[in-house]
């Protein structure tokens, strides 16, 4: 049996009322994690009870992924909130989803923050130990998934909180670990190829190749697979394959 | 001691961002539980946080008081809800609060619907039992506030659910047991000593005396105090005191 | 040339900001006015300026489609609203998208309501008033679409204002004109030959067959296409050539 | 007759729903201006209309003042919305006022934008901009009010809409002519009386002292009146009374 393994997550039930997004039902067939959106970004109660029905049906582990209060703007507008309305904020949406599962007989397994949120928690110190603590007393026993090395991963570690770190398969890295910036022009990775080679070495040799020529040590406990975009389930279905040609088990950690 | 009890309930963690209502603080003083919006019609991640603490320092019962999403007409408005989107939205709202409260390390008491979704409830027998299934499939052991005799509190007996009949000071009954409506003249008691004197008649003998003058029988679990009004915090000193006078004890269930 | 005209209007610009609905671009060939959604159902600022550009650019004109103030049920769960809430929200809507519109230097000619409101104007006397008035005093010059012989047409009269009798043509009648309910097995004509037959008669006999097999008189001044559904836009392509065929000409009131 | 004047504007129909804010009715007595929100970050169109009547009956000029779509944060808390985005806002705000305002038979008379909003467009000429071009294609005769010098005030005058440069009595001011930051120890006048006599100073002379105690020139066309706080309105009559004895006009621009 392998010795390596990974988890692939997704991002999921971010369709809201009459409002449809994604391909969740067909995406599920591919990943190990669901990240549910929980009603500030995206979804509502009747699109998370239906996603977690059809995660724990796939087998999928389920896990919060709350966002900024901003529905017009899919959580994606940074915002100036304060570590404690983050706080908050988060343990609203985490204990809706909490009940949505619980009476579905299940338990959440992670929580990853959605957008703007994810990306101030990444290098926000503050806002990251606010989510970080938002977990520890709810339901300190999820695993906060966070960017590889980021401030959020770091403020799940002192609280003593099962982290994750995560990477991407579409996305180029600088000599510091940290992600290129989308503002920049290689920022994304378009060839399906070199974005799964990508992983695939982050994943047994733990290093990826920085913008800047350099190789980077990087962990990689999860990946994110974009649930938008054309090629999203063909995208899905290459990685998948690719990891079980090169023995790399997918599973939620 | 008095083998006569009796709850004393209020709505409570009204407010909403940067809008007050209420006089919470001093209300807890005189109220034996507590119902707190989640977020729907009124409150917010903040203003439960800090009305669970609140109620928690006076020792006062926490529940949820879920509302429809109409947060511009304050879930006063009724709305033509399926029981799937009832049961949906109690267990979202329920959830939040629920992780709310034991992030304070807390937990939760009982549930009351709010306004045009507690009326609805009182009458239409599917949307009675989708909060009840909410609550049962959510957190069976909490208690589940409705009017007098009403489908609601069918609806909790039929799933084994422990309930509390809630009956008005301020409003005049039926000869069937319902409340008179309010588009009727003498729907409302506004003198103090009637609006107490019928509750005292109430908890102690188990009947009210109707509009058609006939006796009715009523069973009279907890007093809903209101909140809101110029008078709401003199009332409820005054139903403090004249319980404690009767010699009939005001605690949670 | 020919003495007979319609008006086919498309409910549009109900997208909301990330999530997409509708084929907008698509049926704009086909219709000569669009009922733009105004941000209380469906649509935000973007959208209808998007929408409004894409309208004035195909020749269609343009309609505000204000709906009730219930994004998570798209505006088709009634609510328990006054008189003056309707009039309130009504003005509110038409004037953003009266805004929108002239900041493109353009002007509205119509306005029809959205789902619940369209349905409780069509029988609710002091609600279809309520929406009269707010034309009336925010551009009196508008017309206003309501079913055919509705509340709604009624009200506009009465203050003087030009009204539209719109039609279904996928919508089965009763014999006193009103529509059949959905909730009745036949309210649906699902065959597009029927569907179109049923609308040149209107148009051109003022006559349709009602369910009781009784002929009843129709005014049929503009015609409901919807723009959802997997056979949309294949359905007015249809009418579209149909309608040719039989000399209607297809134009705005 | 006194060469000097000046407007006192304040902010207006702030209150939602059921939650009230302000004391809009005892203010309007001695303001010449309202800036009436426009249900994003508070208002809604019941307030607005009920603002709009009785601005018009004390004869106080009224404007819209849109805010952020955050009715959480009640407009306060920076988003990082694109000009655009700030563009699409304006206009639908600026459009839902100018049809209530015109159902009462009146029109607007200027455009201040909200919180977060106003403080964004003072330093970045891109959000600027987008405000006074949302101005110039809706309503250009409106008179745009900004912080006295700021780049809203520069973005109006580049499209040659009226401005007005608006000023604080109770911020302290730098040399550079900008407000002391809120986070800075002397950033707030207490003294009623200081005041006031900056604000005739700066009416009178166009000068203020800066905290690093030089002169530095002002341009006060309009004084910013606050509704908020336990001491508005005795602040609002001491203003009216100075201004009055030192022969300064209080009228709209």
């Amino acid at each position: 049996m392998s010795n390596y393994a990974v988890d692939l997550n997704c991002d999921m039930g971010e369709s809201f009322g009459a409002w449809r997004m994604g391909n969740d039902s067909e995406l599920l067939k591919y990943i190990s994690s669901a990240n549910i959106a929980c009603g500030y970004h995206g979804g509502d109660p009747a699109t998370m009870k239906r996603t977690v029905r059809e995660a724990l049906a796939q087998h999928v582990a389920i896990g919060a992924h709350p966002g900024l209060p901003d529905l017009a703007g899919f959580g994606r507008r940074e915002m100036a909130v304060s570590a404690e309305e983050v706080y908050d904020l988060v343990v609203y949406q985490l204990g809706a989803l909490t009940a949505i599962a619980k009476a579905e007989g299940a338990r959440l397994h992670h929580l990853k923050p959605h957008g703007a949120l994810y990306n101030m928690a990444a290098t926000n110190a503050a806002l990251a130990e606010a989510i970080a603590e938002a977990v520890y007393r709810v339901e300190p026993e999820l695993i906060l998934y966070g960017l590889a090395g980021s401030e959020l991963i770091q403020a799940g570690k002192k609280l003593g909180i099962s982290t994750a770190n995560e990477v991407f398969a579409d996305r180029t890295y600088q000599q510091d670990g940290t992600l290129t910036s989308r503002r920049q022009p290689n920022a994304l990775i378009t060839d399906h190829n070199v974005a799964v080679r990508q992983v695939v070495r982050m994943v047994k040799e733990g290093k990826v190749l920085s913008q800047q020529g350099t190789e980077v040590e990087i962990q990689a406990n999860t990946v994110c697979i974009h649930g938008d975009g054309a090629h999203a389930l063909e995208f899905a279905r290459h990685i998948q394959e690719v990891l079980q040609e090169e023995k790399i088990r997918i599973t939620a950690l």
